[in-house]
């Protein structure tokens, strides 16, 4: 162990970074605990050496030294994660891909992109645009996130309800496993060829490998985009709006739903107060995107949904990258998180109205709010949003640890699940049996013991601690 | 060993059968080959036993003996496989899951319904469509392939360009695993909980754990249906209709087209000698149909495709369920079969030719002829029909296996995959690298270790054999 940064060295020499500052900018992601915690002076340590991989047998000399030298090996891409995915501690080597960086073919006829994993998010996207063509993944992170994180986090973007989460938009990985061995996955647009093992990588939060490249399935940018608005009595009218369009088979790709206080907060321009606002775009050719345009309208109208100014959209627009700046919250004080669940349609009104009701409830809570994200035939995301503010900094952790178990206890409560794109990190490790079963978490651990015997990928994140592991 | 069947009949009583008839019945699923050994008398030996299992608890005690008595499994549905991925040995017990049929439960709000894995995909599909909804997974096979038959293998039915395969439509799984352990996953519409642990058994072909009940997400049955059809001077101009239209966004569930050989064969009354006949079904509301059918006619017209009387996809409607009776082919001297593989746009045409040029070298085939079955945004499904014909009988597996080694040879030599929806089995075992590297196949025998230690779910399927297996 005490030579390990010396052994990477010697394979990949300045490229093994010790500096001060960049162990600091390495030490966590983006969490709003961490955040808390560094406030408090309670920080995540620096780790030991930052190696910033250039290529892909960068990586897999990377994993095979630390192997060797059973030394910890934490992957680390944007950093954009919320949940505490990343956490440094002083033996852990960081691995970061943002030196796997760019394009490394586009083929507009078979509309497929490679990008090595680093690449961020918007460059990405603004690559392919230039030729015309779009990813159609756009998560609020995309200027910070890389496309290698994406798949990491099993991540959804916001124009999910018509084009699909990361699951639906990834042809083909290249990932180095524990081992240092290389896993390239054909690119055919389907297979009934054993499990489909792109899977096992996407949601695995950099505990079985580390993505090196991804290659996408693109769509030409749409002929025409048009923005449409709504505004309804109740959150469950406008939900009740959403499951009847989505049932009928039309798929905008933007489809929001804002709570009367998300509504007046965000849009009071546009939504009368008390009223909850929908905003939708739909997009493809003019003569799909009229069709649904005026078959969406005519549902929202039968909810009880009346027409909004569209200028609400492109307001929306403009602003749907801004990541919120914990930190600045967080310094004055602020306890603040979203939270994401995943819900059958039955379930939603009531898990809305639990969740939000629990959270009230916590000793200084002041906001405690919703909105639907993202929609399915057979249900929706519903994501939480809580600020809660005191003056006491010490108890700023028991209330984020407060307000998070009320959410997983309500959702799980009412039958939900407990991620829908944000992952589980540290966070959330704790329920994973609840939305896998103990089975499920056995199962998972035998896949880690598998790919990952000496338990060296990103300890910590993802799995619960095992009975022996737990203090 | 001896006692297994003891063992098994303590705990399962009169769900154990050991009758000849019930043997004989059990020894394998529909290859073409397995057919052919039939009548050279080389068939599959019977199996020791079947079980008959009645509930999840049944498969649980059946995998549970079985592991403690060693004894190999074969989970056996609907046995309408065609790559043999069910043989059986005298050693082994095959688990029957078709005791384990009928509705658990739907949920019209939702659009959930939940079926026990032995159900038939006909039998789910009518009990849905009598509440007006359906699964939109229509493979050929679907009068006598069971549900959970369908997860194993990872199918696509012939609804699929717009409705998804599968993976698609499965909203949740319930799986025994090999030690008796179930798995259950949450019906929740998307998660990003770490790796989607239904994947794992999405083509693992009965050897990494029992499927026993299976949740699909629903639709509701279309507004409106219309079939439409074109032929085009070549195959390589309808290729380049289907990659246009699916470019632009358009979706028809239904999209065939067929070489200038098929054509004949079966659509000669609509359909001009020499030219490549594209069916096309277009389903959901009334609006997004029209849209649809008039964008399609302008983008096929445009690559010269001219329309044809639709009557012809009323008839494909009738007939689409015609599972090939391989047993009365093979004994009047025909050696058949069809070979499935996906492949990205720009390969599709080479893949033809080389495929269809390939086969027709080999002595006594006749034909050799190629349909586009489901297509992407990336790409599309080639479906290959061989046919040969001679007096000696002797020679029929080794012209059967030539068959194979051309087509598969053919496909990973342009680039293209080796199966889209029938799956490995134990005829394409020996190219499993070619589709996922050397560094899949290990990592598919790790996963296979991890869960079943000793090697004991239907053995001889999907892995290719070890070094050490070799004979």
């Amino acid at each position: 162990m005490s030579d390990i940064v010396a052994a990477l060295q010697e394979a990949l020499g300045n490229r093994v970074l010790t500096d001060a500052d960049t162990l600091d900018a390495h030490r966590r992601d983006h969490w709003a605990l961490a955040e808390i915690r560094d406030l408090l002076d309670q920080g995540a340590p620096r780790p030991r050496a930052v190696v910033r991989a250039a290529s892909t047998e960068d990586v897999a000399q990377t994993l095979r030294i630390c192997r060797a030298e059973r030394a910890p090996v934490i992957p680390f891409g944007g950093a954009s994660g919320a949940c505490g995915a990343i956490e440094a501690n002083p033996d852990s080597i960081v691995l970061s891909t943002r030196g796997l960086d760019g394009l490394v073919r586009l083929d507009d006829r078979n509309l497929t992109a490679t990008f090595r994993a680093g690449t961020l998010g918007i460059e990405a996207e603004n690559r392919v645009q230039q030729d015309g063509l779009t990813i159609g993944h756009w998560p609020q992170s995309i200027d910070v996130s890389t496309v290698g994180g994406w798949v990491a986090t099993r991540a959804a973007g916001q124009y999910s309800t018509a084009y699909g989460s990361i699951e639906d938009v990834v042809l083909a990985l290249e990932v180095v496993l524990p081992d240092g061995s290389v896993l390239r996955t054909r690119e055919t647009p389907r297979a009934s060829a054993g499990p489909d093992l792109r899977q096992i990588f996407m949601g695995s939060e950099g505990t079985l490998g580390v993505i090196t490249e991804v290659t996408f399935s693109l769509r030409p940018l749409p002929e025409a985009s048009t923005g449409q608005a709504f505004h309804f009595a109740s959150f469950e009218a406008g939900l009740e709006a959403i499951r009847r369009f989505m049932r009928d088979g039309w798929r905008p790709p933007v489809v929001r739903l804002y709570d009367a206080h998300e509504s007046k907060r965000t849009f009071a321009d546009w939504c009368p107060e008390g009223r909850n606002l929908l905003l939708l775009i739909h997009e493809g050719p003019a003569s799909a995107v009229k069709a649904q345009f005026d078959a969406v309208a005519e549902l929202c109208g039968a909810e009880g949904g009346e027409a909004a100014d569209a200028a609400c959209v492109d307001n929306w627009l403009e602003h749907r990258n801004v990541v919120p700046t914990w930190r600045e919250l967080i310094e004055s004080g602020w306890v603040v998180d979203t939270i994401e669940v995943a819900c059958t349609w039955d379930l939603a009104p009531r898990l809305y109205d639990e969740v939000t009701r629990s959270l009230r409830e916590v000793p200084g809570v002041i906001v405690a709010s919703s909105h639907s994200s993202h929609s399915y035939r057979s249900g929706t995301c519903l994501y939480f949003t809580f600020a809660a503010r005191f003056k006491d900094r010490e108890r700023m952790p028991e209330v984020y640890r407060e307000c998070w178990e009320r959410t997983m206890r309500g959702s799980v409560a009412v039958g939900a699940g407990i991620s829908h794109h944000h992952g589980i990190g540290r966070v959330r490790r704790g329920w994973l049996a609840d939305e896998v079963g103990d089975t499920g978490v056995e199962l998972l651990r035998a896949l880690k013991r598998a790919l990952d015997p000496d338990g060296l990928l990103n300890p910590g994140a993802l799995l619960p601690p095992s009975e022996a592991e737990e203090r």
